[in-house]
Parts: structure tokens; C-alpha cells; sequence
């Protein structure tokens, strides 16, 4: 069941009380193909700028990630993020975003890739993550990301591309911002009624919530207390989530069930270190070690 | 095994986006028994005033709550609060508390109480807490609950309490404070080092976590968008918990995780209705029937 995934890659520096990184792999959907190819390969399609290092290219071509997609763009720069986390890690400060070639023209999805049964939206502009699902050709799972500011400032077009997903990935903070609802289950249900079959609603440290027609599914986040760099653990999460539906070939209550599980294992390894750096020592047995060990943590008879 | 509770007896007026009520029981000690005797027998041990009406008391003797340790304070006045929750009703704005007959002399613990095996001592001074533990012979399990002002005023008072408990239930926000630690899973084993067996870290919306010698448990809220009041959900949670504890006369691993389900249950009937409502017309049966429903929302395969 083939995956693909349009977002943004990125240069990133972080600091965290844990330390920094300056000029490091970063995007959202970096960190969704390092996650997702544990589990499935994935056809990777997001725009860089000339200075973009031959080195991360190299790091993505080492994993079951299809390039093909990947567009270096001449004259342009790469998108460039700086931002910072202070005491509970659970929101990034943004000191400075240099979007670049990301506020120029959207990129193109291969001939190749536009038979993709799988897809993932990551955060972008609602516009262009529509222009983006224009080009493919009737996916089977089409699930989406987005963020506050869009909520804010393109409503409308964010409520069109609603309308034309399955599925959507959000934090608690956009969940209550899209709908004007408190609560989440609440919240959740609201957002059923505009488009999606179901809403995974991320809350970082306190875990990820299910909404569908099927009812409400609960999960706890994995709890550790080895949190170096929260960045990436939200496309990390619905890169093990999407990778465990492809290689699943469905997205059934049972499907999506497990998949939650495979996105929580798999952003609790990405936040152990920092910018990518635990993702590319992992493997499919590393997360199923993991989540078996998870699976004992909430276990009660 | 019997089950006592020391705690605030109070008249609470309460004001949420839902509603709002004047003058109606609550109080730690009643949120705990009502939650507590849906699975066992509790001996409750608090003070009131003269003005304390007889038909909250009526209303915890129709229960098996054994009032031997309620003492009616000649010349006193009865604890009262008023509060106000806003917006996600995670935290309530105190608007009004006069302590009356809380300000006075603790009570005493009857005779026939003092064999009493399982103990919770709700929050008060812990100077308090600490006085009313002396009064017991050799409890078999003592937990207490804490709160924000004894952390930073009674830090010492409150460290010598810890000593002589086998386990801790208090919130996110207390369990940061008392360690200086962000991270929850190093504030709850941090906590251990200062005496207690297992520490119970409330998170209200977003579940529970234990931690003990035996690893880390983590449990989900029960999801609803049914909470109008949440006032009294921590000591429903400690009720509903100590009251299985007791009923299965053990708190080993096994019997500990069961614990916090039932806590977690009894306690999202609690905040369905204001005061002690909801937990009036509550049995054993309704916390197990909605307790299956809990665990199928967090089944996954």
C-alpha cells in the first residue's frame, strides 16, 4: 500500500534545558519518513533550496524513503526554523522562521507517485495541501495536519480541505481553537461533523485521543522521563501511525487503534534525542520492544 | 480491612460554565466516603459546626459510612468554600474560604476506630495530617493527599509526613512544586526517595500515573464531554481507589493498578453533576459497567 508524504524539511537549531543543536535536519515531513519507513517505505515529496547539505539526503536515501519527490530548487533557500523549550518542554518558543523556498511556489508530485493509496498532508498552507491532493488520483487514506495560524488566519480554506480528507492529526490547542469547544471529546466530535471520519488529537505528554464514528479511543503517551528535544514527536507520531496503516493496507477501527500505539512508540524514541538523531537508530523491532513494554504499563486486571 | 478517612466536611458554592449551586455539601472527607463506600465501608473522621445541616448528614449515613467520628463543634461554624471554574474547568478560581472550625483543633479519632487498617488522610496541614496518624496503631497502608500551600509553607512538616506514609496522591502541579522536577515520571520517583512506597500523580483531564519500586502504570482520564463540576474529583479518585484497595484487602502491584481504574471511574461519575449529585445515585455496579467500557476504549491489538 504505497505512503506518501508532503511537508516541509527543514533546517532546524533548537535549544532545550537538555542542550542544542544548530543547523540540523529538520520539517515535518523529514521527521514523518524517518518515523513511517520503519514500518513501510515512503515516497517522500517537499522542496529544498540549493543549500540544503548533501549530507541529510544522504541520511534519508539510507531508509526505505523514495526521493523522487524531493526537489532542489535553484536560486532558492532552505526552509530554516530556530526555536527554543524551557521547563516542561511542552511548547517551542519560535525565535526566528525563514521560510524561503517554503513561501515561494509548492512543490510538484512526481508522475510516479501520483498513484499513492496512502497520504499524508503534513502542516502546510490548507491551500496548497489541497492543490497537493489535487494531483493525486483518488487516494485511499487521506489524512491531514495543520496548525493554529491557519485556523486563524485561512478558516475557510481549511474547512474546504476538511471536506476532502479522512482523517486529521491535531494537538488539544487546535482542536479547541477549530471548534470553540473546551472539551476534547466534544471538541472531536465537532470536527467529525466537517469532514473527517476521524481526529486523532495529540496532547503531547498526556497523550493522544481518537474520535470516529466508532466511538473514543484513549491512549496515554509512553511516559519517560528521557525528553531531550520534543521537536518532530508530532509528525514523528502520525509517521508511525501512517507506516503502520500502509503496512497494515488498511484503516479499520482495529487498524487505527494500533496504528495510535505505533505513532506514540515511535515519537517517544524521536524526543530521547535531539533533532533526528534517535529516528535514524531505530528500527520496526526497536518500536515493537518498546510498545510491547507500554502495552505492560497499562495493563490492569 | 477496614478503611478510614481523615478530611474537610464543607458547604461549597460552586459556579461552573454550567451552572451553578449555593450551599451544598462537600468537603474531601464526603467526596471520599460517598466514592469510597460504593466498594467498602468507611469510617469517616472530620468536624463541623452547629450550623451544619442534618441533612447532609442524613445523606452520609443512607451509605455505609460510619459517623462515629463526626463531631458537631459547639459555638463553631462549619468549613465553607466558593469557587469558580472557567473555560476547560482544569482549575477552580477560589473566590471565597473561611476556614471556621477547620482553623480550630483537629478532631479526634474514636476508639474503635483507631485499629483501622487502610488510612487516607485527605489534605490539611500536614502537622495535622501527622497528629491524626499518631492516634492510629500500626495502620497497614496510610496514603495522604497534599496540597500547593503546605508544599511551599509547610515544606518540613509536610517532608516528615511523607516519612510515615506508604503512598502519596496529589496532582501534576503539586508533584512539580514538591520536586522542582518538570518531568512527572522524575518528580514520582523523586518523591519515592522522600519515603512513600508509590505516588499517585493526578492529571486530572489527561489520567494518572503511578509510580513504585514496581515500574511506572499509566491510565488514561475516563473520556467524556460530560463535566460540569469537577469539584471533589481527586478525592472521588482516592475514594474510589482506597475503597478497592480495601475491598480487596491488599495494594501490591496488581491490586494498585486496579486501584487507579476504579479511582479514575468513580471519579468521572463525580464531575457529571455538581456536589456530590451524581455520586448519590451511584453503585458499585455502575462504577464496574462503566469501568468495561473504559477498558474497551483503550483496547488495542
Amino acid at each position: 500500500m504505497s505512503l506518501l508524504v508532503t511537508g516541509s524539511i527543514g533546517i532546524d537549531s533548537v535549544k532545550t534545558p537538555h542542550g542544542k543543536v544548530d543547523d540540523v535536519l529538520g520539517g515535518s515531513a523529514v521527521y514523518f519518513s524517518l518515523a513511517a519507513s520503519n514500518f513501510h517505505p515512503v515516497r517522500l515529496v517537499g522542496v529544498v533550496g540549493e543549500d540544503f547539505p548533501k549530507v541529510h539526503v544522504d541520511t534519508l536515501a539510507k531508509r526505505p524513503i523514495d526521493l523522487a519527490g524531493l526537489e532542489t530548487r535553484k536560486g532558492s533557500k532552505t526552509f530554516r526554523w530556530r526555536g527554543e523549550y524551557q521547563g516542561d518542554m511542552n511548547e517551542a518558543a519560535t525565535l526566528q522562521t525563514d521560510l524561503n523556498v517554503l513561501d515561494e511556489a509548492g512543490p510538484s508530485i512526481p508522475e510516479a507517485f501520483r498513484d499513492s493509496r496512502f497520504v499524508f498532508l503534513a502542516n502546510t498552507h490548507p491551500a496548497l495541501q489541497r492543490e497537493l491532493l489535487g494531483q493525486l488520483s483518488g487516494p485511499e487514506l487521506v489524512v491531514c495536519d495543520t496548525m493554529n495560524l491557519w485556523i486563524d488566519t485561512e478558516r475557510d480554506q481549511l474547512l474546504e480541505l476538511l471536506r476532502s480528507v479522512h482523517g486529521i492529526v491535531l494537538n488539544d490547542g487546535e482542536a479547541r481553537m477549530l471548534t470553540e469547544r473546551d472539551n476534547l471529546i466534544a471538541a472531536g466530535r465537532k470536527i467529525l461533523e466537517l469532514g473527517p471520519q476521524f481526529v486523532v488529537i495529540k496532547k503531547g505528554e498526556h497523550g493522544t485521543t481518537l474520535v470516529s464514528a466508532d466511538g473514543v479511543f484513549v491512549l496515554p503517551a509512553y511516559p519517560t522521563d528521557e525528553v531531550r528535544d520534543p521537536t518532530g514527536a508530532g509528525d514523528s507520531f502520525a509517521g508511525g501511525m501512517m507506516g503502520y496503516l500502509a503496512s497494515a493496507g488498511a484503516w479499520g477501527r482495529k487498524e487505527l487503534r494500533a496504528g495510535l500505539a505505533h505513532g506514540t512508540i515511535t515519537a517517544s524514541f524521536c524526543i530521547q534525542d535531539f533533532s533526528v538523531n534517535r529516528l535514524l537508530g531505530l528500527d520496526r523491532d526497536g518500536v515493537l520492544g518498546r510498545l510491547r513494554e507500554f502495552c505492560d504499563m497499562m495493563r490492569f486486571e
